[in-house]
């Protein structure tokens, strides 16, 4: 006999990319920053006492979420703290959508939401973005239409890297009637001034979900926020999260690097300054890729190459360079190749070139 | 106009024990280890690089999981990692029970479990405890005659200190049409040999709760562990965790908590050895407790005293001594009181002394 509930039984688990052991391998498949996290962090570390982990942590990062507020110029009411951008996602629909309301989104994008959309046993609403990687022009109007109760938008789009002009998100949060969730994990990179936050004053039914794994360097802390009105925020920090769900390390951790604004534009720069160049170098071997805002480049690869984009995926990695390759609909001809160290790039380059030159 | 879905709405959010800052408090309000975790989690911390974290985390801690299947004589596939004890909890019911399908347990127990049915909107399925604190014989028929999916059981019992013998645990899992979730979070106190682990591999339908916070002195690490048969476990491994549910550094620190055995047994030992007295001091005073073999006691305060259990709880805290009061019917006269230090004990006893004498 089986425990498991039909929706989870029916359901695959979400898959992550490659997390190799190998140090030697270089790894440009699941969009990490590729400099290392602020030297601050390593003073925390040392500088932590184990008597401290004895106790039970500030239940609600309120010095993180205070730290927080301040960056954007919103309130601490106006922030929870979440284990990485994940827990927030999956807070926002246990808090927000009953089991069988449908949730919306573009296609493609980011494949961990039809994933928490079924552990919720909720349907998924759909509709292919414009050639250029942005919601069509109807994309409220279908979503509403649908009944759908909670849209995730990522902006910078994952895995194309389009961004949306602030005033198109403006315009979403205002025409949907359900709760604009609108994922920012990428935004760090974006090239010029850019900034939605303001919009969470305006709007009632708008999040904005921030990240410390790629424009902070460090995944492997596992440390997000969420910025909303607070209508929205109170009753995820309130109810639904797990009480204590930040432990107390990483809340220290979190509000150095945080502070530390200085080094990690320095990391962001790098990714900009290097995403031009690596673009153009893969365009000359005919590998096109849309204009990226992100730390990642989504290239195509053409009928007339040696190889497809999945033999390609499986030549690098012989060559122990892993980049990702999304076996879906509308994605089978490309690859999704995250920026890397100048060096890291190079040999990238020098990779394809053997296989495609 | 709210968002909230409607259960949520409804609905308070668990309300945890007080966490001063303030370190002259004596806090023993929430059962915490009185003795700091092992030197090696300073070791480990400080030889942590910040390096490390720009990549994602080992995704199910396996490292861990190996660690704790060898500790039990299990294998790794009977080991999920959590965050915490909390996580393990929200994920069986994510996994196994559906809204609107109803959820066991005894009255009184740990409070967070209706919370968490509350956001699953699961009913709540109580019995009264026998006035020794076990479940009653017929438990596991009411449970099943009510239709429950999930049983939840803590066990020694909280906040008693109760602890059911083995074979009633055998019998429960066999007995019980539903899920068993065995929380041993206070297991680690218990004065003699016992061991329910290998009843893991006779039942499908069983799942053992660890914990780190209590046992290993972490719980600012926010680390814990399911153990059951592979059945039950894969699917919240695979399936309905949040991917990366555990960062780098906590999972290197858990694993050198549960390495180093003798020195939490010797934190093991020394709560022990003062239960015993601190029952006594405080049965001396009138404030009688069922035998506990968890790290607290649940004293009653009898009618004749100068004040009543609200009253100490409050005259306490004037004295910056905390301990636990539950406003809930069935634990309006008594008080939960974690083990301290013994100077800690002390100081209690003296306050105590200077109110009830």
């Amino acid at each position: 006999m089986s425990f498991e509930r039909e929706n989870i039984h029916r359901m695959s688990g979400y898959v992550s990319g490659e997390q190799p052991d190998d140090p030697q391998t270089i790894k440009l498949n699941t969009n990490e920053n590729p400099y290392p996290p602020t030297p601050a962090v390593d003073d925390v570390l040392a500088g932590f006492s184990r008597t401290r982990l004895r106790r039970y942590p500030p239940p609600t990062a309120i010095a993180f979420r205070e730290a927080a507020a301040r960056l954007h110029g919103l309130q601490p009411e106006n922030v929870i703290a979440t284990r990485g951008g994940d827990e927030l996602l999956r807070l926002l629909i246990t808090t927000f959508v009953d089991p069988g309301q449908p949730i919306g989104m573009t296609d493609p994008s980011y494949s961990l939401y039809p994933v928490l959309a079924q552990i919720q046993d909720c349907p998924v609403v759909t509709q292919p973005m414009t050639p250029d990687w942005q919601p069509a022009d109807d994309f409220a109007d279908r979503m509403n239409a649908a009944g759908v109760r909670l849209t995730f938008i990522v902006n910078p789009h994952a895995p194309s890297g389009a961004l949306m002009p602030v005033g198109r998100v403006d315009e979403l949060a205002r025409d949907l009637n359900s709760i604009l969730v609108l994922d920012e994990a990428y935004i760090d990179f974006v090239d010029h001034d850019y900034a939605t936050t303001p919009l969470v004053r305006e709007h009632d039914n708008l999040v904005i979900l921030r990240t410390l794994s790629k424009g902070y360097s460090l995944a492997g802390l596992r440390f997000g926020y969420g910025l909303g009105p607070a209508s929205l925020i109170e009753p995820m920090l309130t109810k639904t999260r797990d009480s204590y769900n930040l432990d107390a390390i990483s809340q220290e951790v979190a509000l150095a690097a945080l502070a530390d604004q200085a080094h990690a534009k320095n990391t962001w720069q790098a990714v900009i300054r290097d995403r031009e160049k690596l673009a153009a170098d893969l365009r000359e071997l005919g590998l096109d890729s849309p204009p990226s805002q992100a730390n990642f480049l989504l290239v195509s690869v053409p009928g007339g190459l040696p190889y497809k984009a999945p033999e390609i995926y499986q030549k690098l990695k012989e060559l122990h360079i892993l980049v990702r390759y999304f076996d879906l609909p509308g994605l089978q001809d490309r690859l999704r190749i995250s920026l890397g160290t100048p060096d890291e790039n190079r040999r990238l380059m020098n990779a394809m070139r053997s296989l495609l030159d």
